[in-house]
């Protein structure tokens, strides 16, 4: 599987999925009409579309040795170009692209003949163009740029801003490579890996999946790059900020790693982009690594909600099962970026195990990152907030009573446009297809068409999912035609029933999908019940951080409990293992939730007292029973300020 | 109480007390033969000793906008010299002396003729002398220097260093003063407060005291001092690094504080100060101002073993209830301050809250700050240890599976030298005296000259606390003599027996303490038994991190368990609440040292997995019963790595 002769595994493409009601299709109206507008106007404010015109510069930056948000500009250029794309090829608004095209034009403009494109080194430090590519991000804001490329020609049939890419590529390729005379460079934040594979797929020029390959098998080789270019610069190696080259996956040759290290979203994009490669090019070795940090990561590094990298030290992984709730990083980039790494993984590896942690991560540490308002958003997505903690690691004493809020830009903006982008493309993680087989993966209310078994079909997708685990597929087909339906079965699901035309159906589990192979006609209905309990998840006996403690989770979606709801104190809040836990809706919250309620306890010292510590020999601990109410992680500081937590203690 | 008009508390000087054996007589043998020795190694080693030379420069350092450990450099070797006068004055050491003798004419010859000593400014950076106040740390350096001179003085009768700090005094307050013409500056890191007091007390000239009186009634002033000292750097004070004033207690005049604030070192001495000025004036808002302060650190920023300042990010300082358990910072020279403080508190306001709290600190987090082997020093003291994990907040993918142990030597040395000054003066907290009334305060062996009821007595002190609650003090007296033995009744105390030559007897518990009043004759015997069972506590309802878990205390002791003895996963294990507690003399370790044992159970899931999650409903926690035992919290770190726990799940 995965290799050149396989069944090529495929997503079918978001232009083909209709998304117009449902959970989704009221996400992606938020986003075209409230987010994408937001940021636009952020790049203007800020100077990002400005900075196309290559004027300067104002005045030049007092230090270069350490990495600043200027050096990544580009790239939120780039992020919101492709959200807009990918809004515009299934709703199209003549006003956006025209903001685009204009964008577009400026980027062309930017371009040197020689293919070089970048608004910062050319206008505010030449000397500096590709002389640090550990930190300054040439290679990662040709990535997003290219992603653009590719989104805004398959959106739009226009190429220019793909051909500019093409020319920027072409340089990069003609600058660095294995070949005598080039120098042996690749990025210090990975992107342009899966970026060039995104090339290849939409031009079929081979020359973009040679780059990426480069750039995978040379990361981390010695003589080591990066002490190279440091020496070239006239610094020592041992100077590097970020000490280690585990931040950026370079500490050793990436066929040799076993580990998911470093700066969390640098490692899932370069991860994404290794999975792509295996699946182009059949390599059994890309494909052993892939399984082997998937594993690890999954296994090892992943918070409850498809979180991941704990530190906001390094932006990123720390060790084995270190799972700490309040000071949890959890960048909403990088879980973005681990769905868009499982998403490949499924089409590398078929297996619904991918689309499980896939979906986690979208409904929970990355839908996180957005206000229910559409224009607030979340760097660090963590697992329990207090007044007065920041999970970026900011000075307390700074904060005073503070909360941690979504706000409505940042000095590194990477979060705002990776989830509006996620938003605007949710519908190419709908249905896969392989073959004659059609895998229908994140269920939601959508209308896909798919030419599968020698005709065109369209799918119709009903459901009130994540809330309902019912779902109904109608078939529509000019003429019958023998396809498979292969039908995921979540991993949080334990019971499901499956019929077609109202006639229950038995079918096998394989690699997590039930699969309906059958001549389909015109009107066949299918219907998929899954069994959706409150779930209370125990975590692994090395997670010290939740010992004895459990989480509520329902479906896709983990819950958390808010001071809104159960006042404060909620360190003191306990679910007896007997409580009855019921999901109800809750129609007044954010257009209508699925809430859990049941009876709980606040256990705490039986008497008031100002003393910090008593002995229990002198005090006794009181339990005062409450109905506690848990809300989606996803909406959590959407209301007024206070405690939040996903891990509750348990009795 | 506190007034110039009220009976006078001081302790009885360290010169009367005689330890030689028991607790305290061991850690203070191990501070003459391995500590003392050791830091002026490490004194000579890194540069210390020579730059009194005051020759240089080497080359002068790159930037001055942030504090170097070097400009501190001058109070590492003064407390060096107070450690080892404090041990001179009980233990008289030739080598020794000539060493300090050597050092201090070092020093003397380092000084200016207008009074300057400092030896990092007229070196290294001449025109950075007295121009930020803030950050340099001359003030502090003086404090730590004045304190060493008192402690040689006494111990040796040598004035030289006391002559030489009476001159840098006089030249500090020929430049800093609310006076016409003088600048109205205070030093950023409080220390010379409490030592100008203790240069008044020893001198009797009160141009001591109005030093230290202008620097505490001017800290915190509009105008601010530190704006205008930038200013006149050339710098903005927006560009102050630790970004507020509440860094360094100088937010508002000091009289406004309502909380304890900021780095917790600089907190502790100048409340320290505050104290020793409120006892001297009188001042009534001074004390009022001292009990509040008070209230509040005790009441709402201690950690269980008396440790203060949970945050890295300032060293200091959070807010109220906020106790992380593994970056608990609670730095050693914050508890051992703290104890300073405490111990001037009960001379202020008699009452044994303040000595409760001050020997707390000393038998946890200060000792803890020193190995066994008197070698070795912690700068933090966290309440929970894991492999990977440092309290200091350095990067968790640089320390890889390495373990936060003590160490040799800092880079910031500030401990070492002050948990050697701590055990070598550990005399003056075990007596004090007011008129005619003794009060015996911190238990231990010794033998105290005491000169009270008209006569002169000692008091001969059997115990084998901490580990046990029987005090007998004998008393020595050539002729018979009124006077009041107060004998302290520790807050963990909650039943005690006391008779006089055998006799019961009945005393009201005044302030924390019993008092015996009578005529004493030679031979008379106090026998105290305080019951000392293991109690367990619990922690404030407010105190998040800690929710459902207790400590175990015993005396004064904190205990904590290690991997050593109860193996890894300390985070599972839960001492249920029906578990019978005892305590026995493990005489193998560290020389006999009482441990807690009792039945404890470890609770995981059921089923090995190597999933990260499981949800309940498919899985169940199975509980394994074992003998846990927990060792004193100070002695934490002196075997085999691992983790460490002082909270434990409790059921």
């Amino acid at each position: 599987m995965g290799g050149k002769n396989a069944l090529r595994h495929r997503p079918i493409p978001l232009s083909q999925v209709d998304i117009s009601s449902g959970f989704w299709g009221e996400r992606q109206a938020v986003n075209r009409e409230v987010t994408i507008p937001a940021i636009y106007q952020k790049l203007e404010e800020t100077g990002r579309v400005a900075s196309w015109a290559m004027e300067g510069p104002a005045s030049p930056p007092s230090s270069h040795e350490r990495i600043g948000v200027r050096v990544f500009w580009d790239s939120d250029s780039g992020k919101w170009l492709e959200s807009a794309a990918y809004s515009l090829a299934t709703h199209p608004d003549a006003e956006l692209e025209a903001t685009a095209d204009a964008l577009i034009d400026a980027i062309a403009s930017a371009q040197f003949d020689d293919g070089y494109l970048n608004t910062y080194f050319p206008v505010h430090f030449p000397e500096g163009q590709w002389a640090n590519l550990r930190d300054n991000h040439e290679m990662y804001n040709a990535g997003h740029l290219m992603e653009a490329a590719v989104a805004y020609h398959q959106a739009t049939g226009k190429r220019k801003l793909l051909d500019v890419l093409a020319r920027f590529s072409d340089h990069i390729a003609a600058n660095f490579g294995a070949e005598e005379g080039k120098r042996r460079g690749y990025g210090g934040h990975p992107e342009i890996e899966l970026a060039l594979v995104k090339m290849y797929r939409e031009t079929g020029e081979k020359r973009f999946l040679d780059l990426a390959s480069f750039l995978v098998d040379e990361r981390g080789q010695a003589p080591h790059f990066y002490d190279q270019e440091a020496y070239d610069r006239g610094e020592s190696p041992e100077t590097y900020w970020a000490r280690t080259y585990r931040y950026c996956q370079a500490h050793l040759p990436l066929r040799e790693h076993t580990e998911a290290n470093g700066h969390s979203v640098r490692a899932c994009y370069l991860y994404a982009g290794i999975a792509d490669l295996a699946l182009e090019s059949g390599d059994e070795d890309l494909l052993r690594l892939s399984r082997a940090l998937w594993d690890d990561l999954t296994r090892h590094q992943m918070y409850v909600h498809g979180g991941v990298g704990p530190s906001h030290h390094n932006e990123g992984f720390t060790f084995a099962y270190d799972m700490p709730t309040e000071t949890a990083y959890c960048e909403t980039c990088a879980a973005i970026a681990l769905a868009f790494w499982a998403h490949r993984m499924f089409h590398l590896d078929p297996d619904s195990r991918y689309i499980d942690v896939m979906e986690l991560a979208i409904y929970n540490s990355s839908l996180s990152g957005l206000s229910y308002s559409g224009d607030q958003f979340f760097y660090a997505n963590p697992l329990a907030a207090y007044p007065g903690v920041n999970p970026q690691g900011r000075w307390h004493d700074t904060m005073e009573d503070g909360h941690y809020r979504r706000v409505y830009w940042y000095h590194c903006p990477c979060c705002p446009p990776n989830i509006s982008r996620l938003i605007a493309s949710i519908g190419e993680y709908a249905y896969s297809q392989a073959g004659d087989r059609v895998y229908a993966q994140m269920y939601h209310n959508n209308a896909a068409s798919v030419n599968v078994g020698g005709t065109d079909a369209r799918l119709l997708q009903e459901t009130r999912y994540p809330w309902d685990g019912s779902v109904r597929i109608n078939v529509v087909a000019g003429e019958p035609a023998n396809f498979e339906l292969a039908l995921r079965i979540p991993d949080w699901c334990y019971n499901y029933k499956l019929s077609v035309n109202g006639v229950a159906q038995t079918a096998a589990n394989e690699r997590g999908y039930v699969v309906l192979s059958r001549e389909w006609t015109d009107g066949d209905a299918v219907e998929l019940t899954l069994a959706m309990p409150v779930e209370r998840v125990m975590p692994h006996p090395h997670i010290r951080q939740t010992a004895g403690q459990i989480a509520l989770q329902r479906g896709p979606l983990v819950y958390c409990l808010e001071e809104a709801d159960n006042g404060p104190r909620l360190a003191n809040v306990c679910i007896p293992e007997n409580s009855d836990l019921r999901v109800s809706l809750d129609s007044e919250l954010f257009g209508g939730v699925s809430v859990i309620r049941g009876q709980a306890l606040r256990i705490e010292p039986a008497e008031e007292s100002a003393a910090l510590y008593r002995h229990q020999s002198r005090a006794t601990y009181a339990e005062s029973e409450f109905t506690m109410k848990a809300i989606p992680y996803y909406l959590w500081a959407n209301r007024d300020p206070g405690e939040m937590r996903v891990w509750i203690r348990s009795s």
